[in-house]
């Protein structure tokens, strides 16, 4: 397995693998991979001939108070993991590979961007859109990976493609969960013990508004539910619960399943988010 | 010469192409075609085994006070044009084809789109760089060609690529001049005889101002003669003069070669845009 470190880098490779005709998937990553990452680069490699595998910590979608120089880096370990998996390449840059001093072009998605975490995360989904353009355009892979876990980000990623016409696929793959249902997270490191004991009551909650929409409840009164189950842990602050349209990410508080819960909570510094998808009848 | 109006359509012949490992060069216009647009033409036959011209009047290019409907549109008589020079596919896409009805990505490039036309034309370069992306992913050509012509353009379009890593090689061709050295443009259909007698005296005015700079003059001090020089002819309104970067576009009237002198005016209804370089020593 090789690490790139070089967009010029990555570019030859993919294109003496093009040359042989080998298909390429892509999961890009901010890297401190728990089992959340490797079921996406598993994916990757079983459906593609070469998986490159991008880790990147990308500045553009920090807001200046949130954690990006916090933020769990550890390439060796990571790379160990990838190599493990069956990746071809691991792309690393540096952030100036990828941001020149006179860097002055963003790909902004309007719409599935706001609410939800977009209203308490303002340039993030910006930040997002830009650097996953610009993997795309230097790895032109046949397929990428994201993780159902980042739920709007994933819709975010939908659009820009179908919106800018890009030539891959886009495949969602589910949330890995601890076994107390937990999403995996690399901000999960974050928790202190009794954080970390009350962290799954969201996905609890999550999934008891899931189950009153099959039942046939709207999305509002699952919000309700959820709202009032979050509220029982004090060691947890609600930012948004929504019911949501799944693709447009619309809300359908008035409407019936399917339908999309999400929710930001803060758990100490700690954000998390998580959500459940409710399909139609 | 075929003529695509689906994107999968040119998608298709593209792949195609490239399995034959063939050149791809794309001309991207909106039709009107002059001698301008046939040597972009030509300089892409020469240059790639196939040739692709987009022939898109853009709708998210033009403010709502401009010229969309009005602009000249005659594909029949492009396409046969476009055949004689060897062109292989005309992709002539309908409003639809290109912008779905819930369209929301948009690709702002800031700093080389401010100022000059884009101070007089809000929203025309995010308009631009946004169809022109979306040109380069659904055709994904080793080479496009721009005109020097829109100055502007052609290094939003570089700054663009630059900085989102878009994997093709844009070539900029000198501006092709009617005898009596106006540039041409499909908007000069709108001038009047007297207009059209008038409108050779912005690029008159230009090239006295780049001979003021070969001979050691600031931008500033031949941004002065441009302007006195356009104040004589009483159907010529300016609405810039600047003396600019080369290539970021920021304001040079204190600096010597070398530079860029730029303008735009008004000769009745009608919008006419120029440009003079003036290299270093």
């Amino acid at each position: 397995m090789r690490i790139e470190k070089r967009i010029a880098g990555v570019r030859a490779f993919v294109q003496a693998a093009r040359r042989e005709n080998r298909s390429v998937g892509l999961v890009p990553t901010m890297g401190a991979f728990h089992e959340g990452h490797l079921s996406l680069i598993r994916r990757s490699v079983a459906d593609n001939d070469v998986t490159i595998v991008s880790i990147f910590v990308n500045p553009t979608q920090f807001g200046p108070n949130e954690d990006y120089k916090a933020y769990p880096r550890d390439l060796e370990r990571d790379a160990v993991l990838a190599e493990r998996q069956g990746v071809a390449v691991v792309f690393a840059p540096d952030p100036q590979e990828m941001y020149s001093p006179d860097f002055s072009t963003w790909v902004q998605v309007h719409q599935v961007s706001e609410g939800l975490c977009g209203t308490y995360r303002p340039g993030h989904f910006q930040g997002v859109a830009t650097v996953v353009c610009k993997l795309f355009n230097i790895v032109q892979p046949d397929r990428a990976y994201f993780g159902e876990k980042d739920y709007q980000q994933l819709q975010v990623i939908r659009r820009m493609v179908r919106d800018l016409d890009l030539p891959l696929s886009i495949i969602p793959v589910p949330t890995t969960r601890e076994a107390d249902g937990l999403a995996m997270s690399s901000r999960n490191k974050y928790l202190t013990a009794d954080q970390r004991r009350a962290a799954p009551r969201l996905y609890q909650a999550l999934q008891m508004g899931a189950d009153l929409v099959e039942r046939g409840a709207t999305g509002g009164r699952a919000v309700e539910a959820i709202q009032a189950e979050l509220a029982r842990e004090k060691l947890i602050t609600p930012q948004y619960v929504v019911a949501v349209d799944p693709d447009n990410l619309t809300d359908r508080s008035d409407q019936v399943r399917p339908l999309v819960l999400a929710a930001a909570v803060l758990v100490g510094n700690t954000r998390l988010i998580d959500n459940v998808r409710v399909n139609g009848d």
